[in-house]
């Protein structure tokens, strides 16, 4: 990485280590990248696993459109510079709730690999899940839930993603999710099976149920 | 706020609501916004704290110099905009780490009424708590632990806050910390006190203790 223009500044080390977090959270730190055309399911499949994640007292957090376009990127439209500096911006900080010991799962279309590529770069080995929501364009264009394809037909969205701008798909992804044949819940159920097969989530669900039951009487709501 | 310049970008309502998060934690989500001179005690009172929550249970976490100016804003450098935009962006990430139900803690000078009162303002009511670490610009060029303020005040760190540059003290600061009168342990105790009394946290330190024990046991670490 080159060197930041920062001066002057110290490295310095939070006594609250990754491992006692992660001890803690009974599950680790981890970014889930997803990437895929709009519409194929990421945003919708990353809110299911959030739910599972919640019901068994993982703690977890969707980063998406809403929460990042309307907040930290609200300063950026959508030139390929400001595209470019979307993905890195969101990429720094999926690495900040990685460190933080929080599953989180970014929902954004993400089409360049040289951009998913440079984020998972920056993270240590294994903290960054790439998932890819494999759904043919004609599938997602078909269900074009809130009418953007039919814009970008139309010419009134410049640059989108499958019909004037290009998707590049993962060469290597973690994980590749078929929306096309399976629901979302399925594809959901898949993933989570996937973060325990590879040791990111360990402890059961009652535990987590027993937690926020707990947490419930404390805080009298 | 002023529209941001993305365009079709639907809300999307993640269905993990912050109550489920705060129950589940024991604690609500919430920025911690320390703000003083350099070298007044901002990083070491937040990293005590973060131990100290830590400790009982509580997810939390310290944004500083450190994960942000190497990561994040590593494309800024100290020009008044730059310094604006550094400050507006961390504001920014602290809101998600609140969203998420994280006790958030930013160790930055944050010399400007103007950008901390901007960042109070994305928040919900309650979800900022500014912290204003007080000590005396010549107890803290006294301290110096860095060397800065020498280098400052041989003219080689331009625009240093207290020297060349202003700091504006916060007219009402949610919490005054007197770190030249009491020890970094006191005011962090100080701090703890103050969230607690004011319903940031509850339940006690012991479930906190249970939970590290069991995922310890649950990861075999």
């Amino acid at each position: 990485m080159d060197k930041p223009k920062s001066q002057h500044i110290t490295k310095f080390e939070t006594k609250v280590n990754r491992v006692e977090r992660e001890a803690l959270n009974g599950h680790k730190g981890v970014t889930v990248w997803f990437t895929g055309l709009s519409a194929s399911g990421k945003s919708t499949i990353a809110v299911l696993v959030d739910q599972m994640l919640a019901a068994r007292g993982a703690r977890s957090y969707v980063l998406d459109g809403d929460n990042i376009r309307h907040g930290l990127n609200r300063d950026l439209g959508f030139s390929p510079a400001d595209r470019a500096e979307n993905i890195r911006r969101i990429g720094e900080v999926a690495r900040l709730f990685t460190q933080a010991g929080i599953i989180n799962l970014t929902a954004f279309i993400s089409p360049y690999r040289e951009d998913r590529d440079r984020n998972r770069s920056i993270q240590d080995p294994g903290d960054f899940v790439e998932v890819f929501v494999d759904s043919p364009l004609e599938v997602c264009e078909r269900r074009d839930p809130r009418g953007l394809y039919r814009l970008a037909r139309e010419g009134k969205i410049p640059e989108f993603t499958g019909i004037s701008a290009p998707y590049e798909p993962p060469l290597h992804p973690d994980l590749v999710l078929y929306t096309d044949r399976e629901s979302e819940e399925e594809s959901a159920a898949t993933l989570v099976a996937y973060l325990e097969e590879h040791g990111y989530l360990w402890g059961g669900a009652a535990r987590g149920k027993e937690r926020a039951a707990a947490g419930k009487r404390a805080s009298g709501r």
